[in-house]
């Protein structure tokens, strides 16, 4: 989190639209892909090199292009210039910590998201989120990410394999697919760290540690930072629901209120593990009470018993030269009579305390 | 909650509308009933097979069909196709995990709700939920169950024994019905969690032990859960009150308004019992701290009384051979006078500080 | 609380309308009296037996029906047959559990309100809640009660004596008069709850038991329990004063501005209640925390100053052979000199870490 | 808080509009001045008497009545009789427990505000709130208070002065400054608390006792107070401004949004204190949980140092005829060693564990 | 805080518009510069002696006026001349403990910002705040500072070396830049202050000190702060965003948008922190009670193995004069061997109590 905050600051005072990547590194090469596609014919190309502008304008088909890697800042001038993007835009697809949220530029609408990934390994879990930008036009989609993962592989199998309505709808089913793919992977994450959740529960009730704690503080951070991914996204998608705008069709806002409902579904899920994890605080912070509770009782069981018994034998064994009853024949087993019922006494008094 | 949503994910990347029922298998085979009434005649029958379509179109009948049962796939199609169902609402229905909804398809209105069901047994509770989807058309409901439960009866008696106005009025009347019942069946589960509660409350006042803290713990946990079965039902109850359409009627808005009513009331219930159960935590704790806080007085008031004591014993146990006190007369009744003087001292000042 | 919700179930599947009452019974046979006035005469009559609907509908004078006693549900039935009330409100009569809510019902506007009354003995308090109905149609009210209390004698003798405007005006006056009278009475419920806190926060300050916590949450609950009656009270009064409406006269909407004040007054107040309690719980917590500080003070400082001196008189009481100090004529005031150097260094440590 | 309550319940039964002052009776005799000026002409004069109304009508001067004392009703009823105020209005002025509001009568608003005052010792700190009515009609400005105090005498000096746009402006604009008095003076009560908060936190760095808690408790409460105070008074301030009547004129709502912009940043104030004294009672109970940790610490560390050799000198204490080590030369010695290795043992095992 | 609030009190009861800085008096002399650009040219100007005003009206330039330092009342009369500003946003730019706000005068509109600036030394961080107005006319911006920074400089270099748009856009961008600016200044600030955040948090993972809570509440504070900066900001940019008026050209507003985006971001870090601080305190205190646990445990385990041992050995202490154990050759080692056996008891109780 930090982290991401700390490159922002380098472009202060900068004019805006000024166009700097400030995510790291992730790919050696930009590559850029384009499927143009109708509900009859499917093209694809590597357009890497990019030297002209595809001629989507004046097409009924659907052009779609994929841009992986974004430190190559002129490959997404480039993209910017073809389809005449606002500078503020490009500034957004490189500023790779923006919140989810959509813009309507009239002609094309931006959209941004957050693909979450579960990098956990054995020790917790470690959400790791990427942008994704999506840029709906009439007849075009452009997808951007920074790491060349392949999470949209299932909608280009659709779209080759002609599965679905997909090819038979517009650019907003695509950008609707894309989406929804995003979100649907919400909940692979969600899933891993309700296991993990549901581990560490396992662990605080069998033999809660300080470690657990840290895991219970660990995964409520991660819920934080969940929420931030995914709560602006149901303002994101009940905006593109809402649009006025000839961008999204009517019969592409039935789908949306469908992903729409998994957002709320997803945040659900989000604000139960929130909840889930605030109350293993409290057992944990009442499970280390009772401990406590019963290494005193021990203790004071023990010295409650012994301390007395120990004063006792002291007393006799002073060398007071006048002491009667050392000299007396019942002497020595008078003391152990005293003594133990001084401890029948302490245990029914123990026992009436419910100590034992 | 986490294996709900375990088996979501497994759909990730399916062209939407992709018919996969993600619940356990219940029953051996889906049942189909379909009962058709006006106010003078009841047919009813069982048409599991459903070779063709109902010819309800042309009826002024209303026509109630109940699924029992959805992992036959097949049988969900069929009755999608007679009916003219979106892709998006068959899916839903198989999607046995959604949060409670309305969604207006112009045609009919799909609602979605969550049976509730108290399988708790004496060591606590547990409250399972099934999902029931209904379809509200113009002279038709459709209603959808995973187990083959009975919960339906009470309208099938009515139905069959023209009771009430439920066979002179139309098909919204039913699906209020339907509601009604749903609603009716949570204040059932919100009194077996209420007597729960009230166990879990006697039992800390007579002797909190960690597994009451556990109890309380878990009944918090449901009580989450029946807040997401609870508090978009509101939503999906006042949405139709409100809805712009045709298929609700003026008559049966006035019905709605009272299962809203009843809505609001289980979710105040549900609202009371979460803070009875914080108070109870609260109540935990403090009971904890006093115990201790009782532990500890017990140990210091044995340890301050004897440990002065033990050290005087100890003084006239030492072996020097000039030790004028140990040759003297007086010496030893001596001795237990001083300790005497300081256990009454001692005994006064526990008083004073109000531990004894 | 738990126990109002069970009597709700036994009603499940019932057709909507069915008249049970779901209350105890309080007297042993419903009275239901009938005042008619206007601005120059009043007429008083008990109408129990009920055997002609009242002629009201052609006079221009105010009829006011009170009704105490809901067990005898024929009675019940009468008053909805001639005043042609919906099977619904007297299903809401008669469920005695209702949150206060109003309906319009276009003739006519059904008001459900709580009365309170403290029923505290000297170990605490106790809020009793009593549904009270209100039916206000164009010339008559009706109100209806499950217990004969006089809360209602001062309007009577208001309109007897025909004090204050009551008699001037019309039915809609009245029915502001009754919901006044209710609201008026929290304040009478709430000054002896507020006297109960004040005296649980002076035994707060002047001896802390575990026995304050328990009145503290009983407290707590209480204000749980009055804030389901007060909340929903201010959408009720702001629905009347909003409604569109010929029954709520614009003369009268004044008045129901003072009266919502009154109940936003009466919110204020549970919430000061609510937070002073829990801040009381937090003394509470904080006091328990000191106290056991102050324990374990005394129990540190006794140990700290004696263990060392009972080592140093036990290594003399040792029979070894070859002591060199046992036979030392020094010997034995020295130790008492280093055991009272070790004193005198302990209560200077103790005195600088401000233990003493 | 819980007295004003007290006082109100005694007025339960009355008709509206019954004139009953519940406040105390504050000063001997009730004060009526009053001061008419335009922007060339101002008068003086004291209008205790009232035999006759003020011909205020006719004039295009501003009239500002202002009334000390209530407890004389009769006063107040000419009041109200001359400027035909509602008799609720006049029944509030006397309830002088009204949380701020403001009421349109059409001809006339009545506005209620509460003048705040530290009358704080030096023990800790009160607010006293007195409740200040102000009545603005077209040409005339009524105030009302309970005590005499001088905080409207900066008004009167700027008056008399002609200082500023006061004279020039209408009633409105005199109503204005007198609430912007009010708010004002809200900013010194502030002050002064703020400077008891750090106070309470030097207090709570240096030497935390159980009374800082009670201090930290008794600011909280009266934020809580001050915030029932402030908080309403937005409401009633952004109701002026938006007034749908011809008693604000445009020029004075710019001003009324500058008096609207000071209580936002009261009320800013009142929740940073709310929140810096709840992180106070955090500090609170961590330094109490670490005092409790190093009291536990000295304890243990003294104990198990001398437990261990308290129990060997006993060893060799022990009086049986067969114990080879006491005959031995070296057996004093040797037992020394041992302990000195022990305690060389404890030390390096508590500086280990970072106890020393 | 407090201290802004105290100076504050000092003008109760003075008109309204009355200039008197509140602020400390920071520089020498107030210094005014003026640049005046338009797409093709650029002058610059100090006018801080300001005899005549700039005649900026009939230009088609924008003019830039930028006052630094305010303690000298009289220049600012003479800008609030010359521009024709209301007397209540003179009194507000010298009042320098406003929240950020945005007023709408019609002819201008009146921007408070907070310019943040971390001063903070190696024991912590201390937030300082300086407060910016800004004056947007139709072709002039007036921006005033009370402290000397240069944190406009980037913006001069821009207008002087014509980077970007900011010469061939108007004054409403201009004011955008400026915000722009002030804005991007919080990441940094919030930059530095996760950097302690996370320092804190290194050092509760390492050793919590009580130290450690002192600097999470120091933070705490420090995230009242900023939010009370930030929050408003919201608003102050929708409202430019919504506003009715000829000030903010269309072609601006999308830039607004991203000021707010970046404002939504800055306020989402300070929740963030915020909970990570809440956290924080939790591990704290939780790591506080694992500590005490394990004290306790170590008093224990020494005290309930030493005690008992201590009472056998005292037992044979004794001086009387018939024991017959004494005299026995086996005495001796068989007391060893019972004392073995307790302490190998203990250790077996003690693990499988998991203590060791």
């Amino acid at each position: 989190m930090a982290r991401t905050i700390k490159r922002r600051s380098k472009k202060a005072g900068l004019p805006p639209g000024t166009l700097v990547h400030i995510g790291e590194r992730k790919v050696e090469k930009a590559s850029v892909t384009c499927m143009v596609f109708d509900s009859e014919t499917i093209t694809e190309s590597d357009i890497s090199g990019l030297d002209a502008c595809i001629p989507y304008k004046d097409r009924k088909t659907v052009t779609w292009i994929n841009v992986v890697g974004l430190h190559q800042v002129e490959v997404l001038e480039k993209v910017g210039h073809c389809f005449g993007l606002h500078p503020l835009v490009l500034e957004d697809i490189l500023n790779t910590d923006q919140r989810p949220k959509m813009e309507d530029y009239g002609d094309y609408i931006y959209i941004v998201l957050r693909m979450l990934e579960n990098k956990g390994n054995v020790n917790g879990s470690g959400v790791m989120s990427e942008q994704v930008s999506i840029i709906l036009g009439p007849n075009f989609v452009i997808s951007l990410q920074e790491r060349p993962d392949d999470e949209f592989d299932p909608v280009r199998d659709r779209l080759r394999g002609n599965k679905g309505r997909i090819r038979k709808m517009g650019a907003d089913f695509l950008a609707y697919t894309l989406i929804d793919l995003v979100v649907d992977n919400y909940f692979a994450v969600l899933e891993s760290l309700g296991e993990t959740i549901e581990d560490i529960e396992d662990a605080l009730v069998a033999d809660p540690t300080p470690a657990t704690v840290h895991s219970i503080h660990r995964m409520k951070r991660e819920m934080i930072y969940l929420r931030k991914s995914v709560w602006p996204l149901r303002e994101v998608i009940s905006g593109l629901q809402r649009a006025d705008t000839a961008l999204v069709q009517p019969g592409t806002v039935i789908y949306l209120r469908d992903v729409y409902d998994h957002t709320i579904q997803a945040m659900d899920t989000v604000e139960t593990y929130r909840d889930m994890l605030s109350g293993m605080l409290d057992i944990y912070l009442s499970s280390i009470s009772n401990r406590m509770n019963e290494v005193m009782k021990v203790l004071t069981i023990i010295a409650t018993i012994f301390i007395p018994l120990t004063f006792i034998v002291g007393v006799y064994g002073m060398n007071f030269e006048f002491m009667p009853e050392l000299g007396a024949r019942w002497g020595y087993p008078a003391v152990w009579l005293v003594m133990l019922a001084i401890v029948a006494g302490m245990l029914v008094y123990f026992r009436r305390k419910k100590w034992l």
